[in-house]
């Protein structure tokens, strides 16, 4: 069997539903430790993590993932065991195959093959593996990356493992992500009865203008690698049940994925700006879950969008879509960050899967970023 | 002790909460046997209502009203015992007293001293008595006016004794109420992951620009008798909880209270108009409360403004506003509908009361009013 499929499903047996790691990443600092890699265990908090490198200085290739997988849900439903790494023709069926298992095998086998022919590459080669990307993320690769930053290490190439793919292998990667900006909106008014509206003050009333005014506006145009910031409403809650009584609040919740051509700073004055002009009394507290981060170009996507031609023949397109990854708390730190991965159709849902065929592929890729980056004689 | 407090007081002592009468009718009833009026019992469902009348032909004058009250809530909370009436200065203290036992006890009153000096009284003298006005009165005045219709018989004029007045007894009557209409509205959307909004379709977005038009919309100017017609939102909700789902449907309930210078069926093809104007996917439900009515003029209306100016000295203020009543149910029949009772400030609160000094005064009132349309002499 392919050594990447076969880690792979070792790692898929491991029931690592988040944020337990189950002994997977013990598994994988076997491995490294068997080609030369130094691995500092990280637990913070209930969440398991850890960094591995190899080689003594110069630029550091970190690859990124996690070891965590999302629930089943309900198990009879899954055609196979979602534990019991099944093939089925080319089909490589278990929770976690595209999300991200296969990945953490391809990297690893990518290491194992690079090592052995460059003994003595340039640079160094690390991994920063956490438990906790599906969960809360707090004592995760957030952790990790403030542990780095205590010992003075800089990731300068960052390639997550996320499955970036959408149609075939390698044909999508993510250079970049959006940003994302909660906010949570209290419309204040004063309750009363139906009938004695000049006795009341309705919030509902008193916002729908302000949000129609919300939904109306252009943010941005979005760039060459983004597209327009868009906000999106996702809870609005007034009303206390009973059809005669005009309530007191109204709760709103929404969200914005935001480009780089604006700053969540902008947005939040531009919202209250409109809120204002409304005239609302109103309460709202924003929460940043994440920066815009983009790697427009440089050597890590120059060496990606190679190396995936060279494997599949596809020229890749850069893609800044979707949801957030651990990327936007590694790109802060000035580092290039792509995420590429298998084939994301499945993830997340009942019978998970990946094309068996794609893993020894995906490790090939891995393995010609290593040698276009680290090689011997680059640099 | 005066005739109608004491009477009252009897009333109060029985615990009658909706729709439990509790011996109230029969306390009225046998009040009323003794000056010759017939009395007939009509219980439908589990709600006690009587008819009474009295005189052979001739114009007939009503008083309506209910035995039952609204619960007390937390007794703890109340001054003195809710169903032991209470005199402390010249406050009467109890559940009921102002909603509406003190009317109930002047109109008994008001047929007694106005027999004794007009036993052979031109026209006749009714009483329509529920114990469902509280609740969900669909068993109460609703039934006795088809059962009345039934008997082919015609109300010309009706004295509710809802309390009508604000600050003193007899300045403002109820002349007409406005019409209640509700809509339950469905917005229906596409639900999607926040992050791809073009894959799915945000049915708050699409709803809150009609939501605006319809808060906007200027339905009527009202009238002399009616403010303008009034469209409020009472419980808006969408959203899966999640902050990162769009949610597939919203509803919005709302109300009108609507003069007459609007219909039920126009006010539903305004609001349509503007949903579909607004191209929304929707389904609602419509449910009318209740038509608006309205005694602009005519006998009684004279005769109450008459008989307290009479009594108290005051001009009464003619009033359309505030909630429904069970004269919605009455005035379509063609009666003539107005309605007269004490000061409404506590009534469904703690600690409900009402000045003591107004009981014989509305009993004077309401006997007024008999003299004026069914004393000998009279047409």
């Amino acid at each position: 069997m392919d050594k990447t499929l076969s880690l792979c499903c070792d790692l898929i047996r491991l029931p690592s539903v988040t944020p337990d790691d189950r002994g997977c990443q013990a598994l994988m600092m076997a491995r490294l430790e068997a080609i030369g890699f130094c691995c500092t265990p990280l637990r913070f908090g209930d969440v398991d993590n850890f960094w591995a490198v190899r080689g003594a200085s110069g630029p550091l290739l970190a690859f990124a993932g996690h070891t965590d997988v999302v629930p089943t849900g309900p198990e009879s439903q899954w055609h196979t065991p979602p534990f019991e790494p099944t093939l089925i023709g080319d089909t490589l069926y278990g929770r976690g195959t595209a999300d991200m298992k296969a990945s953490l095998a391809a990297m690893v086998v990518a290491c194992e093959e690079f090592v052995d022919r460059h003994p003595d590459h340039h640079g160094r080669i690390g991994f920063l593996i956490t438990s906790d990307e599906e969960g809360p993320a707090v004592d995760g690769t957030v952790r990790v990356m403030e542990w780095l930053q205590e010992q003075h290490e800089q990731i300068d190439w960052c390639l997550v493992g996320e499955p970036s793919s959408t149609r075939s292998l390698g044909d999508v990667i993510k250079n970049g992500r959006r940003g994302s900006l909660n906010a949570r909106l209290r419309v204040k008014g004063v309750q009363g009865h139906i009938a004695y509206p000049h006795l009341a003050d309705n919030p509902i009333h008193r916002a729908t203008p302000a949000l129609t005014a919300l939904v109306a506006e252009v943010w941005d145009e979005g760039n060459r690698f983004f597209p327009p910031t868009s906000m999106q409403i996702s809870n609005i809650h007034g009303g206390t049940g009973a059809t005669n009584v005009i309530p007191g609040e109204l709760e709103v919740v929404f969200n914005f994925r935001f480009s780089t051509q604006v700053t969540d700073v902008e947005l939040r004055q531009r919202t209250e700006a409109i809120l204002d002009a409304h005239q609302l009394d109103y309460e709202i507290d924003w929460s940043l879950s994440g920066q815009p981060f983009l790697t427009a170009s440089g050597e890590l996507v120059e060496a990606a969008v190679e190396s995936i031609r060279e494997v599949t023949g596809l020229e890749t397109e850069l893609s800044t879509s979707g949801g957030t990854s651990d990327g936007r708390f590694i790109a802060p730190s000035g580092a290039q960050v792509v995420e590429l991965g298998p084939i994301n159709a499945t993830i997340h849902k009942l019978n998970e899967e990946v094309h068996a065929p794609d893993l020894p592929r995906l490790a090939a890729i891995y393995r010609g970023i290593l040698e276009r980056l680290l090689a011997e004689g680059v640099q």
